[in-house]
Formats: structure tokens, sequence, C-alpha cells
């Protein structure tokens, strides 16, 4: 398989040495930095620097794009202009609207690795850094189901597990569970940096509370601000929530409502068991066998309606008949509870399904 | 040497566990739970289970009150009441103006160890709880200078770094540095549930970043409660400041201020960048002698003036004159730098001081 990494930092640094190491892949490279292709190459993650954008894609199968948010539309747009007609792109960025609203091309598949984003550069690249992490993907309407498949199992060689979410949920929840808690980090040791320099103390010794709460306070401004800027209507909206709830429990505070503060307090201990009990999904492995009409979206639409659903797939394969006209999509599910909801899912959409 | 623990739960468990693998100490006990009692027996963190407050206490050099903060006030004055005129007593609840509001006696030191919060109960306790843990103690002006230095002994026996610091700058740093990020942690995992439950979707996978910022999230009620309305309002004092961030950095985001945000993101990583720093203290013993008088509060005021400018005493000794009239009191200070500054305080509050 051939391979195109456009962006040799952590994480296309990760993919270029995963598809090498764990695919066999040959991957050709390109970096705006000079430093960072040279680096790159010498840590194993390139077969080839190339010196343009164009070159290294030439040949591609596959082509990730990994650069800051808000050069990615650009540089996604570059790639497809250069890229061979029977090739996927994708992109690796943390917000995926923007990504959509610029790019409505068949071959294109927006996608996030939720993985290593404290630590940057290509000298921290890893051939594991995706193994067991969640690889959003967000297709359309117009994606190609036959690259949207290569992509999910070339995602899954990685040692990824692709999940199908469309952009506009992918960044709602994202808000909410990695860009608000940059905020609330920020916030945090600020304003305990504040508490501390107004009477004069010294920054005490710290409990794990406030160790764990700012892990990820001060992330790097070039990568954040891009990141922050592209989805700022969701984190304002997630912002306005988080202000919402302190006021609430300021009040119980000021109250000395003894009961609203354990009743809220036992809230979010259930949230947070829901939560971890919604991570712990898997087992056995089922395949299903769907008969899908040869049109585009039908793959996104079935991945999205599974994704949805809280139902992983953990690996695909589809199956064109040999006119074309229609084909089979393998879906192999964890678990006999999710085999079995899937069944009922893609039935559901009009597929016939099978057990083989 | 005898100790009494009043309260066998996870903290009071581990002391006496500490105590007696550690110092050779005789622990005896008392839990309102029978069966509490018996367990912590059988863990090995007591010598003998007292019927009663006054049987444990009758006979201690030292008393440990390990109760909920709701509860402290009540139990210290029982102890007080019980224990001999040369006991030191302390507590281990999290907030301390409350403790000294209740106690003006001569025999107590309140206090409160950073460790361990999360599970709860002496099957969780271990004798090295306490390793390289801070224990914050906060003596008043009433206090006996050398009951302070035998408590300060004894905690550096248990493993622990005992810090002065006068209540009011306790309650104050702790709402910022413990009480916010719990509620931090609560309203973003209620904040993130009702994001994803409005929107219909599952709790996802999430990244890094939402577990470390939520692990605290529903402390128990039954602990976190008496925590919140106790310290309410220097925690009300963090949420209304936590607020005023929260809004400026919302307006940032809705005007679309990069240089802004870039600017908030890059002052909390120095933030951060300074605390790290300043729990990275440490190096050679240097041991510093001052001459105090013999009059109650000195020793208070010494600890409390080293702990206000963030030098950490690692252990003392107290020798008193042979008619009482005056003392020499040892420091050993960590580093070179830390023990010089140690020098200027001390003299600074007029005790000569030398270095042996």
């Amino acid at each position: 398989m051939r391979i195109a990494v456009i962006g040799v930092g952590l994480i296309g640094g990760s993919v270029g040495l995963a598809a090498r190491e764990r695919l066999g892949a040959v991957v050709c490279g390109y970096d705006r930095s000079p430093e960072a292709l040279d680096a790159a190459l010498a840590r194993g993650a390139l077969d080839r620097a190339c010196p343009t954008t164009a070159q290294a894609v030439a040949a591609a199968e596959a082509v990730f794009v990994a650069a800051p948010v808000g050069e990615l539309p650009g540089l996604v747009g570059e790639v497809l202009a250069a890229a061979p007609a029977d090739c996927v792109v994708t992109d690796v960025g943390s917000t995926k609207r923007v990504m959509r609203a610029a790019h409505d091309d068949p071959r294109f598949v927006g996608g996030h690795p939720l993985a290593g984003t404290e630590t940057a550069g290509v000298q921290h690249a890893r051939a594991d850094l995706f193994e067991h992490a969640t690889w959003y993907l967000t297709p359309s309407a117009a994606t190609s189901g036959v690259l949207y498949e290569r992509l999910h199992r070339l995602l899954t060689g990685l040692g990824a597990q692709p999940t199908a979410i469309d952009a506009d949920t992918h960044d709602r929840v994202l808000a909410a569970v990695s860009h608000l808690p940059h905020v609330l980090a920020n916030v945090l040791v600020s304003q305990a940096a504040g508490t501390l320099a107004a009477g004069g103390e010294r920054l005490p010794a710290t409990g794990p509370s406030f160790r764990d709460a700012t892990r990820v306070a001060g992330a790097p401004s070039a990568i954040w601000t891009d990141i922050y800027l592209s989805n700022r209507d969701a984190l304002i909206a997630e912002v306005d929530g988080t202000v919402a709830r302190l006021r609430s429990i300021r009040d119980a505070l000021a109250a000395g409502d003894a009961g609203a503060i354990a009743d809220w307090n036992d809230a979010a201990a259930a949230d947070r068991r829901r939560l971890l009990e919604s991570q712990l999904a898997g087992g056995e492995l089922f395949e299903l066998r769907a008969s899908v009409p040869n049109r585009p979206g039908v793959i996104a639409q079935l991945a999205l309606e599974l994704g949805r659903a809280g139902v992983n797939i953990t690996d695909m394969a589809l199956y064109p008949a040999s006119d074309m006209s229609d084909g089979v999509v393998a879906l192999w599910i964890a678990g006999e509870r999710a085999s079995q909801r899937a069944e009922e899912l893609v039935c559901g959409l009009g597929f016939p399904v099978a057990r083989p």
C-alpha cells in the first residue's frame, strides 16, 4: 500500500511509523519544514521525503493531512487537486465542520484520532500511538463507499478503532469532552495562581485533584488557538452551560443548602459512572453481511447510523458485484447485543442482512 | 509513644498503621462504628480498641481526630476534655478556620494531610499513605511550642512533610487548589452528560483530557458536602473568579480574537510552569539553631513565618533551657538557598540564629 503523509509532526509521524511497521506500507512525506522532514526520515517514519505536496501524493492510495486546524482546508484542497482519482484523502483535525464546508469531494473523509496532542513533534512519534484509540471519521453523503472502506481498514490496521460520526455531532461532542476541559484547565490554573499571588503566597504543594485537573492547561497555543476558534460556537455553548451550572452551585453554597449540594454531587457521581460504563463495551466479534445498492453515500449512511447508536464497527469489508450495480458489505461488531442492534439498524435502513 | 486515633477510616487507620510500623507506637482507637473498630484492629492499625473516646485518649501523648469535617468541632472538644495536660491533639479536616474558631486550647493544633480522600474506609489504609505528603498544620498564638514540636516530629516520622500555615490562608488556598477542582470536575462531567443527552448521543469514547479533568467528580457526598459548606465563603470567591474568567474567554471566542486567546493560553502555560517548579524544591539538609524565648506562640510564629515564605521545615527539635526561661529550636531545611532565606526570616523575628 502506498501512503502519503502531509505534515510530519507527532500524528503524521506516528501514522508513517505505524503504516510502515504494521502494514508494510510505502510512505511518502512532505512538510513545509525541511528539518521536520529530515527528522521524520531519520526516525523511520517515511520511506521518501518529497519536495512538494504534489510529488508526495502523486502515486498514493491514501493521504493523511496532519497540520494545525487553521491550515487544513487549504492543504486538503491542494492534496485533492494533485491526488489520483482512486485515492482516499483524510485529515486529522480536531474540529470537522469547517472541513466539511470546505470540501465535498467523494475522495475526502474527515478524520480525527483521539490520541496524543500534549507533546508535539516527530521525535515523540510512536508506531503504537493509535493502539485502541477512537479515530472519528466524518463521511458525507458524497463520500465514496469503496474509499471509506479502504480508510476504515487502514485505520484498523494502524491499531485504531474507527467510528463514524456526523461533523456537527463530532464538533458538539468534542466541545464538551475535549475543548471545554482544556478551557477549564486553563481557567483553574490561572485562578489558583491569581488567588495565591493576591495573598502573597507561594504556590503550595497541591494534591492530586489539582494536578489531574490542570494536566492539559496551557497546551500549545499554535495548535489550540485554531482549535478553539474553529469550534467556537459549540464551545461558547459549553462555556455558557458551565457558567449556569457554577451559578447554581454557588447559590446552593450561599444558601448553605446541604441537601442541594449532596444531590448535585450525587448526580455528578452518577454521570461519571455512566460515562465509565459506556467505555467498557466489547466482547466476541460477530459478522453481519448487508446487501447494499452501489450508490454514493450508502456506506457513509450505514456507518453513521451505527456510530450514532454507539455501535462500534470493529472491521468492515466491501464486496462489489461484478456489474457494480450492488454489493455486500461485511461488518464485524463486538458483542452479541451490539451486533443484534446493528442488524436492526441496517435492516431499518432497508438493507437485507445475513449472518454467514 | 502512646497515640490515640479517634475515627478509624482511611486516614485514621493509616495513621495507626504508620505509627505502629514506623515508630513502634502503641495505638489506641475509638470509632462510633463497632464494625470499623473491629476492622481496624484486624487490619493491624490499632493495638487496642476502646469503647469510649475518653478511654482511648486517657494515656495518650498525641491524639488524631479523623472524622468528617462537620463532626470535628464536637469531637475535638470531647477529646480535649478527656486528654492529659501534656497531650497534643490534632484533627485531619480539610478546612481549618472552623476548628480555630471552636478551640483555643494550647494542646490543640489543627492539621490537614494532603493524602487519599478518594477511597474511604480502613480497608484502604496503608502505612505509607503519608510518604512525602504535605501535612498542613495550623498552630495558633495559643499553641504550646513543646507540643507543636512533638507533633511535627511525629508527622515526619509518619513520612509526611509538615508545613505550618495560618488557618485563613489554608482555607483560601485549599478552596483554589482542592475544593474548586472538585466543583469543576462535577460541573464538567454533568455538563458533558447533559450535552450528549440533549443530542440523543451516547457518551462517546473520551480522550485523556476529559478523564484527567473528571477523575475526582462525584467524590463521596458524605464527606464533601461538609467540606464545601465549611469553606463556603472562600469557595464562593473562587467560583466567582472562575465565572469571570470564563466570561472573558467567552468574549474572546465570540469576537474571534486569536491574539487574546493565544495570550490567555500562554498565561495558563506560564502559571502551570511556575506551579510545577515550586513543587521541585529540595536538596541538601542544612541545620539552623535559633534561640527563642520560652513563651506561648513562639514556635507557631516561627513555623508560620517559614511556611508563608514557602520554606519547608524538614525536621525540628526543641531544646528548653533547664530553667525553662528560654531555649533553642533546631531547624533542618532542605536546600542552601531555602536555609539562607530561613535564617533571614528567623533573624527578622528577633531570634539569633547559629549554624552548628
